[in-house]
């Protein structure tokens, strides 16, 4: 939908609207005529929910399109991830609750090996070094002077930091230097614009001193940069929908895509029983909550079919909880699928459950990718969510006379 | 799919897609509680991999829109069918083996029969003359001559030849001489760009001179031009997906299209079983087949629903041994319907299964109209198979971070 539509059309309501998103939710089952994570897990509470609700599918993208989590969050905020676009550096920065502007050019950071000699890259995550390593990393590369702009190194976690140039005329329009398999060079920060050459120049310096002040350390000698760009400057949500937003996630990357969006980023803790206290808290305080479970995606990426079934179990033993705050809206989806037996983001479809006062009842009766088949929301888009949620919150006037 | 962003995710994997198109496979019941063509055809082997594989419908081009060929296939091999568009001079010059250039401008040649007296069209095949007549009929007509560009005509089968025109300056846009309709006389070729004038004239110069030539022949004392275009130059496949495209039809226009489309096209004989075999004899030269099955669409232009069933049949029975082959990715569909009650191509959409050990699994256990209505993948569009096929191939990187 086009956000400006959504802009003419929202209208104030009290009503609430929570956003439920199981990272990397949809799966496949492990053998041909097995069941999926979804259909394996137990979950009474999401069945129930899928009873009194319509049911679907939705992609998140487009078909074949594997989202990474920028792309699908996009999505499922209702912006056209083929329209706005989200450098990894800017979500690693927001999501450590780094205050960027909208002049900074951030990019995300990965310490890596090179071989001494030839400079090739051996190891691009420098064995995971651990945090305590990475963080010492950051404040020698925090030394580094560049002319005319500050350049400002945070850790993130592990192997991976941020970088931000702050200061006047800097441009995005930045390639990476990671390149993506060990045994070659790095590549040099180039200009995909004329106007980011100079940026790119003080890109290049900037790593250049940075390998020398690495140069005795092991195994972390050298760094690559990636996602390098500025913040895209969304539409912000509360502007187009009049929600106020809350967002609940325990992962950098999601935190930062909700304040990119407009949301404000609730601070909680770090289980599952802490994001629904989280919840409960702010309550009264926004319209509209994005939930965030990461766990469900790190199990389908290790491979672990029966750690993500838990995962599911475990949110579907809080749900009644979360729905005893009286929601107007429900929406239980992902971002994307994570097939354990995929070990990785994929393409597949989201199982989708929209539950209001004034949903179209199907005869979907549990919470299965393959119930979700036959369901009454059909087969829709990551980006029709937003508008079926204010619609169903009674935030939407007609359209046209 | 925007075809930049899939050569932008396009990456390297060993595996290979099997596109199966049963040439206007769609069809209708004949009497209101009947079974359509493929729903009739007893297909064990179809419906044993609609059980292991995800069904859907999809839509050649848009609701209500019946596809020619070159749209149909276009659109299987991904192409926004609105956006590029092939002349079918082109097609049926490709399709003979004729080695078009870019510049050349190509047009359908149809023999027909005009009224002597009045130069009304009586007959727009000119009786269907046998092949024989039309290839000596094309050999008159070489010998016409015109200013500044050669005139190179071909026989292609029957009442069918191409006329190319070869030279400097020659421009597209340029409309039919076919009315589509008897008892009126030949429109003119006309520019629908300015800059086509001049090659407007010189097809209307080589008409009079033809003309002259058939004066004296019956029935075919007359010619049209149709599809009067040059090489659309469309994108590559195997730039795109990196794949290494093959082609297996026997009909010429459907091999147009591949080569059109980047794909080697394949030697092979006439018969299912030959096709059957050019692709094994050829499977470990390309990751990426197109096979073609041409009767299915005949016999529903014929009204011959049985026959129509037959060729299914007669298809199926060949399956296992192309799946013997082991192929990573296969999706069995058509470029458009031919129901056989209404004896031509039609806007319905077409049963698609798809295949590989990444799907998800419907409930769809035999391969028809029907059951593919309620099946997993939904109703899709033509042009979402190829990034669906690479995808389940493994040869898509994810979008974003």
């Amino acid at each position: 939908m086009d956000l400006e539509v959504m802009r003419g059309l929202s209208t104030k309501a009290e009503t609430k609207v929570l956003l439920l998103v199981l990272d990397g939710l949809g799966g496949l089952p492990l053998t041909p005529d097995g069941l999926t994570e979804l259909e394996t897990a137990e979950t009474p509470n999401l069945d129930e929910l899928a009873r009194r609700g319509v049911c679907g599918l939705s992609t998140p993208v487009a078909p074949g399109i594997t989202p990474g989590s920028g792309p699908g969050h996009l999505a499922l905020f209702g912006y056209d991830p083929f329209r706005f676009e989200i450098g990894r550096g800017v979500l690693e920065a927001l999501g450590i609750g780094f205050e960027l502007l909208p002049t900074d050019i951030a990019a995300r950071g990965n310490f890596c090996t090179l071989d001494p000699k030839t400079r090739f890259i051996t190891d691009r995550r420098a064995g995971r070094i651990p945090t305590e390593v990475g963080t010492r990393l950051c404040d020698k590369l925090g030394a580094i002077t560049l002319p005319r702009v500050e350049a400002i190194v945070q850790p993130v976690k592990e192997y991976r930091f941020i970088l931000v140039l702050r200061g006047e005329g800097l441009e995005d329009g930045l390639t990476e230097t990671d390149p993506q398999q060990v045994g070659v060079p790095q590549l040099p920060v180039q200009p995909t614009r004329a106007e980011a050459s100079g940026t790119a120049n003080l890109l290049n310096q900037w790593l250049e001193k940075a390998h020398e002040l690495l140069a005795d350390e092991h195994p972390a000698n050298g760094c690559n940069l990636r996602g390098i760009a500025r913040d895209p400057g969304l539409p912000q949500l509360p502007d187009i929908y009049g929600l106020r937003c809350g967002a609940i996630a325990t992962y950098p990357m999601y935190r930062g895509v909700a304040q990119l969006a407009g949301m404000e980023v609730l601070a909680t803790g770090d289980s599952l029983e802490d994001e629904v206290d989280t919840l409960r808290t702010h309550w009264s305080e926004h319209d509209f909550f994005f939930f965030h479970v990461k766990k469900t995606d790190t199990a389908g990426e290790d491979g672990d079919f029966q750690r993500k079934v838990e995962v599911i179990e475990h949110f579907d033993q809080l749900l009644p909880g979360i729905l005893a705050l009286d929601p107007d809206v429900v929406i239980v989806t992902g971002d994307h699928s994570t097939p354990a037996v995929w070990k990785a983001h994929s393409w597949h479809e989201l199982p989708v459950l929209l539950w209001s006062r004034y949903i179209r009842p199907d005869e979907v009766t549990a919470f299965g990718e393959r119930p979700c088949m036959t369901g009454g929301l059909g087969h829709i888009h990551h980006t029709d969510l937003m508008p079926l949620a204010a619609a169903h919150a009674g935030r939407l006037s007609k359209f046209g006379a």
